[in-house]
């Protein structure tokens, strides 16, 4: 977080005056646009635009900063690469509070444009000076008639004016989400193109407009996670505010995530980590762009979920058995369980006459497409305790006849009871203005309403930073095994017992343990240690003992001829159920991180693993537990036996919590630590890593 | 299919007369509707509504059919359950020779409404009148002017006619997809709710029309899959004139296909089936409601391909970075790749003063927002033999400048070139009217876009049902594993050397292959072998072979003391790099059908195989293995040795055509055969079954 004063609010997302740096007189140019905006939306502050001649539009121009007759509170750059970085100098030198800059050309193009990148912060450290973009299309404050963008799509009269406020790191998006917003009316207070971010942020944006009434919601576009300190201390304070905020990120498909190679950090890719830090910030994110954009409404309705809140369970209700199936496919792809109605449920709807079949679908086809009969279905599914959210799918009469079914909605919504949300199979324009005025959240396609509800039930009650993240500085160093087993024991994590012994006299030390034993290599610089011939298993004896040691001397040196390690690890042999992966790794952006996976090269083609922002609670451990899905097969699946997820549990939350060890050295710091694998036994038997990487700060 | 002549297609879909049995007066009901949408929509034929009063809706009306001056073509029956059976009884006896029918309370009501769906059908045989329904809302013919349906979404002026048409198994839906496709500027030939098939069913009304030239694409709402043959017929006769196909079909949430079971045809679902199934048919499925709808005129631009064709590669120009990786990210999830332009094309491109940066996508952002760019763009593209498919993107100016990028996207499609597809990622009408009007397949969301693009790339050409389908009848056996294996060695599926043996001398018999070897108790009763100790692996001499024949018997005989098998499999052990099943099952319905699949829990919890229509060939088989994700593993993953993958791909070939083994006995049919392992050895090396199961007819 930069630690400079922060100008007032104003200057950047309401200025009392603007300078337009590079405003162009010919109006089919992207550089006209500003003014024109500024002018059609009434913004009742100067404008001041700058050019190379007299007037632009019709107005008169200034040659430069320096002949305006105030200082301006904001400067929008429009001009090309260089004469942005420039402008920017200017306005820095003038102490203008606020500069927003068009430009391309800076670490997105290469490492000229790194250079560049780095010039503008140098100029902006230490100055009164905060800067949005480059690379940002501009920013509408609707409330403060403030159109301050080169979009396209802002070139329309009485823009939609509500309560969301729109932050994108994709210029285009504002414009999209305007006009898609407005045509499912919603309505905006403002929308920020963050640009590259090279100053100020998302989360720094947004944190400005947390005390603003006019403010009820958020959608962020993400193309990817920049800023995080400051996007969590936004999502606290927005969720403390019970202000929504909704993400859509890019990046979730194979393409991307299987770019990822084998250890922690990687195996969960940078798509899984800014999920995870999403979902811990209590941040909704969508999948689908509908979804993105009927979210807020559903989101107001639903309260935010406790951490360790019971699965969701959803009622559905309808006069049209396949459109309701559509909404409850999508809804089970996504893991929503839909239920049908309790006894007593049941039986308030038996006193309505109404006769609920045995399936998870209310079925009204039967009884009739009748006011009477919606209320009553509604009012019944909505006084039941079994259902967190109850939708209701409405039929071709919601087309032209909405007094059938959806005024009923209307009318049960005024009162008490389940969430209501509702979703019109055919287009029915009339039905969803009549929901959107009652505030029932409705939604336009099958997909989108699974989407939004889904991540709606997601959304947990947000976590504070750990007070004492830590921060790693200085050079880093692997452990060998034993080291990392000591490690483990001061976490709390089992493992199979071992001992370190010399290579050579291997064979002739008295186990503390039994038979059978594997001997493995011991040397920090040794990651593969089977690829060296530096592993032998089911060892019976000292003997057999003594000739692996001398097998393995031999192996390793072979393979590594400049090396010669002259430790072993012996460690103790014992069955289990399966293996799995734990990995703790402290994020750069981040902070720490844990990560459960199954192990083998089948839990890579499968991206089957869970990561959290760490540490993590037993709650959260189990919920980890039930994302893997490969450990079904430890939970009683099909009649096998049952793992110890118990413990399994309980040594996730210690490899979490390896960033704040008691009794840490003072500048140690865990780095990195692979638990792999960490075996499963049977039910109360515990769990036990049988290896172990870790790689720590210099004196850790 | 049913033998019967069938009616002239005017009857059902282009009546002359139309009785419409139970209209109501009250404009409120219901029944009331199919009358006033008939006038609306000016039917120029008779209409004799049939009401137990003297006129409806101001029109006369008739006391029953036998009354009417003529006897009309078609009979809408609006009558409840009990009424709508009498007046079919009626139509039938009266030989009206097509007949609707709104009323539910059949099959899906449960074994009362199974005894009402049988006596119809008795009603029905040998008759000359052909019924649509139960459960069907009816049905409009535009071309004619036909609105014969009581769905409460017609109730408008000027449907939009056009080239659709529309078969759906939920009625509400017929009114959905009208709505909505008039929206997205759809025009629609026909749409007609088939109810539950009980007599007609969906492919034999949609063949109907095959001939219409005004009929040009279909679309298809299917619950569940009923009358397969028909349906492939109109599959093929569809695929022959070159109309496209789409199909939406509930069932793909895991809450439905959990309910696998562990044989070869629960294993793979209905879902999976169905989807097996519409493939083979050269049916293109979505996934989303909005892809469903803008399908058609992507599937128009793209040809079928041919079977075994390369996977196909999208190229995409945009002027929004962010909205054209909402697409690519949505492909990259559907397995699409989105590939950079080749260097002859950055040639081109070049040399229109384009630069085309590393990246997959060419983003347009730099060179600018212009006719000029985008026009030599898209024909740079289009010129290029590297891509099946260009997707432009447009930004923001599309909504009120689409000079800029949508009219250029116009001008190139009138050239010959790459087939082409627009998303526009703002809310832009007048751009999407453009490009309807140039044919341009244009989507209004990335998921639509990715949905119909991978929905058109899966798409290949059809195949004819096969001549000599195999037929069962009569009781079935299983096989023992000796028999299994003879099987297979019919069918050329290479299995390990195995001998029968009498357990009570099995270690005395010179075996024909060296040790190890397995012992397994051989009773076709016995289908888990080793849960009753049946099993003895790893056996290295006649000695241990012995004792290994002794402690079978004994376990079993504990285990099963009724059945006293007296005789042994002995087998060659062979090592392997890994397993897979390979299954063979004839379906009632859709006829003989092959799965592949990784073997052991995991692929349960993962739900990773793949199925077909037997019998397949190689390329299919090749495609199937690349569709099982665990065989990555066999495929030099991460340096792992491979697999004999195209000994693999022949015994997938070999197993699918157990329904047409030559030489087969005369009424010997295979029913199901599962191998399970199939070893799959190292490259060179082959593959080799080490247990199969199989049930074939009586004398098979």
């Amino acid at each position: 977080m930069d630690q400079r004063v922060t100008p007032p609010v104003d200057a950047l997302l309401s200025p009392r005056s603007i300078a337009i740096i590079g405003a162009s007189d010919d109006v089919t140019k992207t550089a006209a646009r500003p003014l024109r905006y500024l002018r059609e939306a009434g913004f009742p502050g100067a404008v001041y635009p700058i050019a190379r001649r007299a007037t632009v539009l019709g107005e008169r121009a200034w040659p430069g900063l320096e002949a305006l007759p105030e200082r301006p509170d904001h400067a929008f750059v429009l001009l090309p690469t260089e004469g942005a970085m420039a402008a920017v100098e200017d306005c820095v030198r003038l102490g203008i509070p606020a500069v927003s800059v068009l430009a391309s050309g800076f670490s997105e193009t290469g490492p000229e444009g790194h250079a560049r990148e780095e010039k503008l912060r140098q100029m902006l450290r230490g100055s009164s000076t905060r800067m949005l973009g480059p690379n940002s299309i501009g920013l509408a404050n609707l409330n403060h008639r403030l159109v301050l963008t080169a979009n396209a799509a802002f070139a329309e009269p009485n823009l939609p004016r509500g309560g969301t406020f729109v932050a994108s790191q994709s210029g285009s998006m504002i414009g999209a989400i305007l006009s898609r917003g407005r045509l499912k009316g919603l309505g905006f207070a403002g929308l920020v193109s963050v640009g590259s971010e090279v100053d100020l942020t998302m989360g720094e944006i947004c944190e400005r407009t947390l005390d603003d009434p006019e403010v009820t919601s958020y959608l962020l576009f993400l193309e990817t996670l920049r800023g995080a300190a400051a996007l969590r201390r936004f999502a606290l304070g927005a969720a403390q505010r019970g202000k929504p905020v909704v993400a859509y990120k890019l990046g979730r498909s194979a393409a991307a995530a299987e770019l990822a190679e084998s250890h922690t950090g990687a195996l969960a890719g940078e798509d899984d980590l800014a999920d995870a830090f999403l979902r811990d910030c209590g941040i909704a994110r969508v999948e689908t762009l509908d979804g993105f954009l009927e979210a807020p409404a559903l989101l107001a309705a639903l309260p935010i979920r406790a951490r360790g809140a019971r699965a969701p369970v959803v009622g559905v209700v309808t006069t049209t058995g396949g459109g309701a199936a559509m909404v409850v496919d999508q809804l089970g792809i996504r893991g929503i369980a839909v239920e049908g109605p309790s006894p007593a449920t049941r039986e308030r709807l038996a006193q309505a006459g109404i006769a609920a079949g045995s399936g998870r679908i209310l079925d009204l086809t039967l009884a009739g497409t009748k006011y009477e009969i919606m209320k009553a279905a509604l009012d019944a599914l909505r006084a039941g305790p079994e259902f967190d959210l109850v939708v209701a799918v409405a039929g071709s009469s919601s087309r032209f006849q909405p007094g059938l079914v959806v005024r009923p909605m209307v009318d049960a919504a005024a009162e008490a009871g389940t969430p209501l949300a509702a979703f019109c199979v055919p287009e029915a324009p009339e039905a969803l203005a009549m929901l959107a005025e009652a505030g029932i959240p409705a939604f336009r396609s099958p997909e989108a309403c699974a989407d939004a509800i889904a991540a709606a039930f997601a959304r947990r009650e947000p976590r504070a930073a750990q007070a004492t993240a830590p921060v790693a500085s200085g050079p880093s160093r692997l452990l060998d095994e034993a080291e990392a087993y000591a490690l483990l024991d001061r976490a709390g994590v089992p493992h199979a017992p071992a001992i370190a012994v010399p290579a050579a006299t291997a064979g002739d030390v008295a186990l503390p343990f039994d038979w059978p034993v594997v001997a493995k290599v011991l040397d920090a610089r040794i990651l593969h240690k089977s690829d060296v011939g530096g592993v032998v298993l089911g060892i019976r004896s000292a003997e057999e003992l003594r000739a692996a040691a001398a097998r393995i001397t031999a192996s390793v040196a072979a393979h590594l001829p400049d090396m010669a390690p002259d430790r072993l690890l012996v460690q103790a042999m014992a069955p289990s159920l399966g293996e799995v992966l734990v990995g703790y790794r402290l994020d750069a952006q981040l902070g720490p991180i844990v990560l459960l996976a199954a192990g083998g090269v089948l839990t890579e083609i499968y991206r089957d693993r869970s990561v959290r922002l760490a540490p993590v609670d037993l709650d959260t451990a189990q919920a980890m537990i039930a994302e893997v899905r490969a450990l079904r097969a430890l939970e009683g699946f099909r009649g096998r036996p049952r793992g110890d997820m118990a413990a399994l549990a309980k040594a996730i939350v210690a490899v979490s919590h390896l960033g704040d060890l008691p009794g840490a050295g003072a500048g140690a710091v865990v780095l990195e630590c692979e638990v792999n694998p960490l075996l499963v036994r049977a039910e109360g038997e515990g769990v036990m890593a049988v290896d172990a990487l870790a790689r720590v700060t210099g004196d850790g």
